[in-house]
C-alpha cells in the first residue's frame, strides 16, 4: 500500500485526503494542532457526491511525518512555501503533484525536494463544513502532468492518475499539462480579479455585453490577453476560458478571491493575474490589464492596514 | 445687485452661497425641505480659511425660485439632471456654471436652459460639518470658461469671475477652460478610479514605482492614457495631472468616490473614467484602462443590490 501526504486540507485537501485514505495510507499535514487532533480522533466524512467515512492519520510535525511516495500540495499558493519548506524532504524518493490556482507553485515545490514534481490542474470543488466534515460538490477532475524542469517521466504521472482514479476521485494523466494549467489561469485570473475588485460574485454580469460599460466586455478582453499571453509563450489552450466564463456565469458562485476580500485575508493574485503580467514580460508580450488588475487587488491588501484621515471632501 | 442661485448645498456648494450672500442676493436651491428650513432659519456660517456668518434664501420648490442672472450648480454630476431640469428656465436670461468634476455636466445643464453655460472646474475643498456650518479648506482657485457649443461670450466669463472673486473666493477667467477642466479630469479620474477600487485613499502608495506591483506604476499608466487621449481630442493640458498626483499622495485624503463607494452611493464614475473612454471611442483613441476602471466601478455599483448563494469554495 502506497503511503501518501496530503498538505492542508481545506476543502480540496480534505476530499483527496478521504478518497486516497481508501487506498492508501494517508497522512495529512496541517497546520493547526486542534484541526490534526480531530483528523486522528474522528477520521474524514465525505458528503454529498460520495457517502462515506475514513480513517487516517494527521500531524503538524515535519518530523513525524515518514518518508511518502505520493504528496498532494493542496494548500493556497499563498501557502505553498510555507508548508513544503518544512517536509520537501519526505519525498526524496517520491513524487509530489501541485493542486493550486494559478502559475508557479510547481517552481515553490521543486526548490524544496529533489523528488518528482507534477503540474495539476483541479476543477473539484467542494464545502468543508467542518474539519472532519467535507461536502463533495463538482466531481470534475484533476488534470495532472510532468513538470518540464524536472522531465518528470509520464510513468509517474500515470501512476499518480491511476491512483487518484482507484480513489473514487476523476483523474487525466497528460503529456503537457500546461494547455489546461493555462485555461483555467486565464479563466481563474480573469474571474476572480474581476469579482475582487468589484465584489460581484461570478454572475450574469460577468457574461453581459449587452452596454459599453458592461464588465462583460472586460471579462472578453481579459480572456482575450490571456490568450494573447499563452500564445506568446507556446501554450496551446486546452479549452476556451471564455466558453468557461460563460457557462461560470450562470452559476452566482463567490469565486476564491472573493471569499478572501471580504475576510481580508492575503488573496493568490500573485499566481493568477500578477502571473499573467511576469510571464508577458518574461516572453516580451503585453498584458496591461492583468498587469492593472494585479496592480489594483495588491492596493486593496494594502489598504487592510492603511489608515486615511477619513476627511469628508477630496478632489 | 445681482440675483444668484446655488444649486446643492453640499461641501462646495455652501462654500459658493455663503461667499457670494455677502455681494449678492443669494438662493440655495436644494433638495431635502429640512435642508431648506433651517438655510432660511439660520444662514450658514463658514470657519477655517475665512469666518463669518450670512443670511440667505432657500428653496426646493422651482416655483419659487425667482428668474437669476447667475447661476452655480454645485451638485454631484449625478445630480445636475434632476437639479436643472427642474430650474433651467430660471436662467433664460442669466449665465449657468458647471462647477462639477469630469466631463459632461455643461451639455446637461444646456439641454435644460436657454441662457449661457460657463465650464467652471474647482479646487476649492472645504467639510460640511452640517447644513447650516461648512468648514473652508483650500481655498484654491475656479477656473472659468466659455461652453463653446453655445459661444459664450468672454465678456459674460469675466463677470462671473469678477463676481466670485469680491465675494472673497478665488476665480480665473479663461479663454479656454478645457485645459484646465482636462488636466483635472485625468487627475480626478486616475486617483478616485484607484482608490474607488483598492480601498485606499490618496496615499503615497499612488506614487510608489518601487517594485513591479506597485500602485503608481497603475497611476502613471492611467494619467499617461488620458494625456493621449487629450492630445488626440485637440486638448493641450493646463497643468501636469502626474505632478497633481505626485502632491496628491502625499495628503492620505480619501478622494470622493472612495467616500461614495463606503457609503454604496451612486458614483461620478460616468462623468470621469467613463468621459474618458467615451472620448477616446470619439476621437479614435485607446483606453484600454480607464475603460477597464470604468466597467468594474460599475460593477462595483451593481454589486450593492445584487445576492450571491454565499457558498464556501469558489474556482
Amino acid at each position: 500500500m502506497k503511503r501518501v501526504c496530503i498538505v492542508g486540507c481545506g476543502a480540496i485537501g480534505s476530499l483527496y485526503a478521504a478518497h486516497l485514505a481508501r487506498v492508501a495510507e494517508v497522512w495529512a499535514f496541517v497546520r493547526r494542532e486542534d484541526h490534526a487532533r480531530v483528523l486522528n480522533r474522528d477520521g474524514l466524512r465525505v458528503s454529498g457526491k460520495h457517502e462515506f467515512h475514513v480513517s487516517l492519520r494527521a500531524t503538524t510535525h515535519a518530523d513525524q511525518l515518514p518518508e511518502c511516495e505520493l504528496g498532494i500540495v493542496a494548500t493556497k499558493a499563498t501557502q505553498v512555501e510555507e508548508s513544503i519548506s518544512e517536509i520537501g524532504h519526505r519525498f526524496g524518493q517520491g513524487t509530489v503533484i501541485s493542486a493550486q490556482n494559478g502559475l508557479g507553485s510547481e517552481e515553490i515545490i521543486a526548490a524544496h525536494t529533489r523528488g518528482q514534481v507534477i503540474r495539476g490542474t483541479t476543477f473539484m470543488s467542494g464545502t468543508k463544513h467542518s474539519d472532519t466534515h467535507v461536502q463533495f460538490e463538482l466531481d470534475t477532475a484533476t488534470w495532472i502532468g510532468p513538470f518540464e524542469p524536472r522531465h518528470t517521466a509520464y510513468a509517474l504521472v500515470k501512476e499518480a492518475a491511476d491512483l487518484i482514479t482507484a480513489s473514487g476521485l476523476k483523474a487525466e494523466a497528460l503529456q503537457d499539462a500546461r494547455p489546461a494549467q493555462w485555461s483555467k489561469l486565464i479563466f481563474n485570473a480573469s474571474v476572480n480579479g474581476a469579482s475582487a475588485l468589484t465584489g460581484l460574485p461570478h454572475s450574469p454580469h460577468f457574461a453581459d455585453e449587452s452596454q459599453f460599460s458592461a464588465l462583460g466586455h472586460l471579462l472578453h478582453d481579459l480572456i482575450e490577453e490571456g490568450k494573447r499571453v499563452a500564445a506568446a509563450a507556446g501554450i496551446q489552450l486546452h479549452e476556451d476560458p471564455w466558453e468557461m466564463n460563460r457557462i461560470g456565469a450562470m452559476t452566482n458562485h463567490p469565486p476564491s478571491m472573493l471569499h478572501d476580500i471580504r475576510r481580508q485575508l492575503a488573496t493568490e493574485v500573485d499566481f493568477l493575474s500578477g502571473a499573467i503580467a511576469r510571464e508577458a514580460e518574461r516572453v516580451g508580450a503585453l498584458a496591461p490589464l492583468h498587469t492593472a488588475v494585479y496592480r489594483l487587488i495588491k492596493g486593496r491588501e494594502a489598504s487592510w492596514t492603511f489608515k486615511d484621515e477619513n476627511h469628508a471632501v477630496g478632489p
